[in-house]
């Protein structure tokens, strides 16, 4: 848990943004946003509940289910006149919807006839909590806030910082249990397993905690599509596959992706391993306090550009605190149109993924904008890893 | 992957429903329901997808993201004329929305002004994604499907029912992993690693998949609020702690939860879960097609209540398919109010944990309904597991 000031602090950042936009309330949807404002971490967000912020109010009010409501007493800084639960009849159910018990809490604390801030683009504020609400409250007037709090958290605090770095030296871990593991007649699932258990038990110091997108390992021509996890299929000489995965601790996340086969990799994803490499050092030689968002995916653009290539997709991403389904922050992108300056202590995904219709190359880095340039925040090699074959095999002869 | 015959039956089941609720397209966001009806099982529901069933086309349309694309073609059976993908800059953009772009599709193919489904209550489908969808389509008239495909999944196949009694295998070994590494000394994530290693192993036959929840273990007071996940602090003599896991095998699940201490238990843990054993045996001894899901609860009620004891929260819910953040089905309830009627290859979580304000007991089971009975998917022993202490723990002068 973070000091109390710490809390403090960003929740009067949150009511400044309020004001600026117009909003006397905020109800917030997003799990990473309620962490982010009291540390409550449950695996209660698959049912609907919700934070709300006035600006009246000197802590968040919680309202959610019954049997939640003692972990947020139990790990928040909330005292109990901030935890509202509401029955367990409501969940899940075709006759009541949780929404319609928050808009009656709302109605109850004087809330009803004002605007309110929501997060129309979230996922867990479904389009049913949007009916719901507008129902249950006539007299509101509602705005899209889906990523005021998200703004918030754009620049880390030193502890935030410190919390990505144990998530850094996570990754690198779970990345070198991938390559030690990857081999001739070993399943795609054994090296899913094998990282999995680098990330959740993290180092000696420190335990991990659960990331927000499960390891994704596609292999051959379905490196081609990004998000596909993993089969039981075995592992072949010859075969090429993309690692993406993060380490994360207490929610904070360093992402990191890599390429390597077994044996020689393809000739086509060498080279392409060769510029995308090339194109990262181009662009954290750029990267610094001061230039655009935007500009960072020009130069890019330019370095791969020269030997022919190019992505149309985004080069990075705001990445930090999160919950599932994504690490992403949702604030702002490398790619052209994002004008966000940037500052010291953004953190970012550094994502030059390239994938074509039958072979992909992934090879990013979680980096720090720091008061003059850019850190990464994990150590590790960023060459295609092309794994020696082993000469001999028991399982090759099984399989 | 099923076979070609039964994607092409559960449509039709799916066609069927949405005649009988009078709607002409159906828009799909929930993963399970497009994984249920295409194999699609890629991690990209963090950006928004939609997958469109009309009632005249043999095959659904996917939409989705760009790089997507190429994984719906390689492990799906839908042609290249049923994937349409958009472009990259529609992702997490303020300017665009990926659902105008979904709503210009419908248009396209002459959909605009027809009755539409949607499934008005599931995470991914935002309440922006329906205002945008509203705006795009200001001629169609729209109707809550949230449940619609997931009611045609209710009753599993006789595949279905191998894949969860496969996941029910692998939860046995998790359970099992959970059990040997609780101890003085070991911090609570190298459980969670231990159960982790165990879910993503599988068998030497067959290899895990992900689960939709992460393993949940509270530990002494914390044991009242079941959602909390793990920290990394030591074991100490006389804990105790509440396993919340499942098996999954190809998005398919087996949940299974089980309480621990290490020594003795406390009285009142020992009490209650005695409570609860007697009470599950009552319960599986009542279960059979023909029974409504409310009295299953009612006999369950009575068996505890004898002893003065009370949940408030729903005894079990239908499990089968499922991608995060929940391994529920959403759709049968065994709770008051429920009088769905049970039928063959229907599968439960029975769910009887009692959460009281400090310390809760959870022991579950995942169950199949039979011809005449019911039986357990997965095997393992149900009592209050105390584990003896060990005499010589090098790890206990360190703690």
């Amino acid at each position: 848990m973070f000091a109390l000031e710490e809390y403090t602090k960003r929740l009067e950042n949150v009511k400044k943004r309020m004001v600026e936009e117009g909003v006397d309330v905020l109800l917030i949807s997003n799990p990473s946003n309620m962490y982010y404002l009291t540390n409550y971490s449950a695996w209660s967000f698959y049912v609907h509940q919700i934070m709300v912020i006035t600006l009246e109010d000197a802590q968040p009010i919680w309202i959610g289910r019954q049997m939640d409501a003692s972990g947020v007493a139990k790990t928040t800084w909330l005292d109990e006149h901030h935890i509202i639960a509401y029955p367990d009849y409501f969940v899940q159910s075709k006759e009541r919807h949780p929404i319609d018990f928050v808009a009656n809490i709302l109605t109850e604390i004087g809330q009803s006839a004002r605007t309110i801030g929501v997060e129309m683009d979230v996922h867990y504020f479904t389009a049913l909590c949007y009916e719901r609400l507008k129902h249950g409250l006539p007299n509101a007037t509602f705005k899209d806030t889906s990523s005021l709090v998200n703004m918030v958290r754009l620049i880390k605090s030193n502890q935030e910082i410190k919390y990505m770095k144990r998530a850094g030296e996570i990754v690198e871990r779970a990345m070198r249990a991938a390559y030690d593991c990857v081999q001739i007649g070993v399943r795609e699932n054994e090296v899913a397993a094998a990282i999995y258990l680098a990330q959740i038990q993290g180092t000696p110091e420190f335990g991990g905690d659960y990331t927000s997108i499960v390891p994704m390992l596609p292999t051959n021509e379905n490196t081609s599509s990004p998000h596909l996890t993993w089969t039981d299929r075995k592992y072949k000489n010859g075969d090429f596959l993309t690692i993406e995965i993060a380490g994360a601790y207490k929610r904070y996340h360093a992402p990191m992706a890599r390429t390597m086969s077994i044996g020689n990799a393809p000739n086509e994803v060498k080279e392409l391993s060769k510029v995308v490499e090339e194109g990262i050092e181009a662009t954290l030689d750029f990267i610094k306090p001061g230039v655009k968002a935007c500009d960072v995916e020009r130069v890019w653009s330019k370095a791969i550009g020269k030997y022919g290539h190019r992505k149309s997709s985004r080069l990075g991403y705001s990445v930090g605190l999160s919950f599932p389904p994504d690490w992403g922050e949702h604030t702002v992108s490398f790619r052209p149109g994002d004008e966000t300056i940037l500052k010291p202590n953004m953190t970012f995904h550094l994502m030059p993924g390239i994938w074509y219709s039958d072979y992909g190359v992934e090879i990013t880095e979680t980096v720090r904008i720091t008061t003059d340039g850019v850190e990464l925040l994990t150590n590790f090699p960023r060459n295609l890893y092309e794994k020696p074959v082993l000469s001999i095999l028991p399982d090759e002869h099984t399989s």
